[in-house]
């Protein structure tokens, strides 16, 4: 899989496969357009690219159960941001250059919008084209990351500790929550879909700590250095909202500095995994540099 | 199973399963509070009451993937209503004689409880002491009745029906989906846990499209005639907020007499099941006596 590959024919499969299935289970039209509408604002499809670098990395077939994992991935990153934006969460109205969900389709739709994608995509992924045992671990991991002890947990500790000083130790463990096990999951997903052990599996973990850090570092950094065009949401938010941020913490260019280290690291791994494995990590290193500023 | 039983010994366990589960895997302290301050203040616990009905009454042993699998059940319906709830959906301050869960623990953190408790469902179910093929089969069946084709769906449809006069056929499409498809889960994963065919879980579904119907009639009964201490919650609310109900649509008799042909068409369902299969109806027939004015 080449890098055009995966945008051009493997990224819109992953999009048919969401608004295809979203299409003929929902029996709303305002709740269906309004969950097509976030799907559809589209975004970068990080976790998708990578879960689909890791399948292909192993040489293994991209294969229809592939893509609806990637797509149960992707409509679970959905419903959080449609959750997070909210009023009584970070109360934003733009997202991507377009207004949020609830800004479009009011509070109440948004809500069911997020509680609908969040319960169709375990519908979609128990429905896959892939063996029993795999789904269920797949069900397993993806509610466990997402859940109360992964995504959940990270976003509540993140409204906690608003207007707090908290330590490195402590924003590091909520941004491993919240945008961390997502992404964690996206890479032992593609792990599980090409078979391999556990071992393997704790490997592209030990990567997704990594690949996530940086995620965050340069979201936290965009923030502070782009302009709200350039995001395609408001810039200068985190700061006005009492966030704690890398660059708040630890100053412009310790944070630029962070960001490079975890990039290095993950390039690390990734070296290590293509020595030791049947493994191609061209397609990773490739997406992790536009993690790059 | 006796009715003594289902209260004294098999609630219990469910109450345990969820609890004990909630606070196993969930990292953050207030959304692990806010999520059992939900969970433990209670209810009736219909859904998990209909499930082990079926169970028992097929005779199969009531064994720990079966508490299990009610406790998802009831996480899910847990969820429902503190999202339910919420300002920008029905706007209750009050739910069994106790403050709701965004007046208790904030709006964010009950959004996020919802989430947390709506997702956990689904990690408890795949983590169930239960054949893996059974497993993805309440998966799927869960995922549909809840999702974006079922209990969203009707709370989407009913929030939009809001004051509008809906038909009748309107208004029971709308509880179909709002209660009805979560109570049919309830009797037709009892009827999978009991390894019954497709045949008999038909048959179940049908029962169950009566039994949800009762169980709304009888709610929008209540609402008209009984009082905010008996309900626990804000009565006369409904014609408020512009609700469609039985009672504004047929008048309270036509209303009353709905009620009384549901539930016996459902118990003449009952006795079909006892006299061509090998079931006993007398536990369902007994909680069934709850619906009732």
């Amino acid at each position: 899989m080449t890098p055009k590959d995966l945008q051009t024919t493997h990224l819109p499969r992953v999009e048919k496969e969401m608004i295809n299935f979203l299409t003929g289970v929902t029996t709303d039209e305002r709740l269906l357009a309004s969950m097509l509408y976030s799907i559809r604002a589209g975004g970068k499809r990080i976790r998708p690219q990578l879960l689909l670098a890791v399948v292909s990395g192993f040489d293994k077939p991209v294969e229809t159960g592939v893509y609806q994992t990637a797509a149960a991935l992707e409509m679970i990153h959905t419903y959080s941001l449609i959750h997070d934006d909210l009023p009584a969460m970070d109360d934003d109205p733009l997202r991507r250059g377009m207004p949020t969900n609830h800004i479009e389709y009011g509070e109440a739709t948004a809500i069911l919008a997020g509680d609908g994608l969040l319960t169709e995509a375990f519908h979609l992924l128990s429905s896959a084209v892939l063996p029993a045992e795999e789904k269920l671990l797949l069900i397993q991991l993806l509610a466990k990351r997402a859940g109360s002890g992964g995504m959940v947990a990270g976003q509540a500790a993140d409204i906690q500790g608003e207007n707090q000083r908290l330590s490195l130790a402590e924003l590091q463990n909520i941004h491993q929550r919240k945008t961390g096990d997502l992404l964690s999951y996206a890479l032992v997903a593609g792990g599980i879909l090409a078979q391999q052990p556990v071992e393997v599996l704790a490997q592209l973990e030990q990567l997704a700590a990594h690949v996530g850090l940086a995620f965050q570092i340069r979201d936290d950094l965009l923030d502070v250095t782009a302009t709200t065009a350039e995001l395609g949401k408001a810039a200068h938010k985190d700061a006005a909202a009492g966030k704690n941020t890398y660059p708040e913490l630890l100053g412009l260019d310790k944070a630029k500095e962070a960001l490079s280290d975890e990039l290095a690291a993950a390039e690390k791994l990734i070296n290590e995994l293509t020595a030791t494995l049947p493994f191609s990590g061209e397609l990773l290193q490739e997406l992790l540099l536009k993690f790059r500023l």
